[in-house]
């Protein structure tokens, strides 16, 4: 197909079509002509991934190319390319240095041992669990502390049920396409289903006062 | 304490806090003179909070007004706080029509009457999560409809977890901002924990190929 046509079946306008494929985000179509390419079933699933990165998940251009680049690139392991795109797409987070951030991150840290995860030093998800947890201390909200474990458990159900799938997939481009989309549209998916979870449970913990459906 | 003096506490630039107090998210401090107004601990304290809504959960000045009157008002009940406040923070989702966005919207729906939640018809969630789940399908990953009740059975331990201890708290209005803070902050320390889980189970899946760890 056409860029025209590659377009109207992606619904991506052409301008931003041609922005992705200057940028290198989109590989080049097959040239038929000096000023025509031809495109096909894989640049519109290539589209679509870029889309969603960008849409869903929030990316910025620059770190989806980054992350497409170990995608791509087959001499990267999914471990390594996995651990590219959870690492951009962890908003890193500054947190003020008193004694509420220390107290976070030793909490933090004794969470991580007492459940064995494995997780580098510099894993931005570490500093922004501990900024988040901090910020609650600060909002006088202790008691999430205490659940730190009971939600540390159901992110491992959450990881094990992402990955454990991936995991029998044999081909390599295709284990690390279906992670990617694991880790950033999961993170979507999981936040309205905990979204919907909390409305049907708030029902039934916090009766509304009135009968009809709360909007 | 003075606006200078409640900035320089907060961390929140003078200017910045003047605009809270011009858009109604911060109650005016009990004037003193004609120039002058005194803020004490509970100014802080809502400072903290619109300042948490913004920078983790992303809110939009106009949403932070909206959900802080309803935690403002006791004749507002918990549920529909809670309710309005949960529905301000999903982004609402438009998918294109066609047989993948059918699909997954009849999945969601068969995974909540499975599930026996209580959503209302015109939560964002419920759109969201169709949408996210339509993207998945458009991008050949139909695992994770295999995965839908994997990932409720973790939402519904979370919202659990964040709702069963608000619940024991009587005051209505310790209750409004615990619960607020549970619904914004949390996700943020779900996605967290979520990335560190993943990260341990990536390296127990995906083998890296270096004992080196993965940056």
């Amino acid at each position: 197909m056409r860029v025209s046509e590659l377009s109207h079946t992606s619904g991506v306008p052409i301008a931003t079509v041609k922005y992705y494929l200057r940028e290198g985000l989109l590989p080049r179509g097959e040239t038929t002509s000096p000023n025509q390419a031809r495109y096909d079933g894989s640049h519109l699933q290539r589209l679509r991934l870029i889309r969603s990165l960008v849409e869903v998940g929030g990316l910025p251009i620059a770190t989806v190319r980054e992350v497409l680049a170990a995608v791509d690139d087959s001499d990267t392991s999914v471990h390594d390319m996995l651990g590219k795109a959870v690492y951009a797409i962890t908003p890193d987070a500054d947190d003020e240095q008193d004694a509420h951030h220390d107290r976070a991150v030793a909490e933090i840290e004794a969470m991580l041992t007492r459940n064995g995860w494995h997780v580098g030093d510099d894993a931005p998800a570490r500093r922004t669990a501990a900024a988040v947890l901090a910020r609650m201390h600060r909002l006088g909200q202790d008691r999430f502390t205490a659940n730190l474990d009971a939600y540390a458990r159901a992110a491992e159900q959450i990881a094990e049920t992402d990955l454990a799938p991936i995991a029998a997939l044999t081909d390599r481009d295709d284990r690390a396409e279906a992670a990617l989309v694991g880790t950033v549209l999961g993170d979507a998916l999981i936040a309205a289903l905990r979204r919907m979870a909390q409305e049907s449970f708030s029902a039934k913990h916090f009766p509304p006062t009135t009968h009809r459906e709360h909007r």
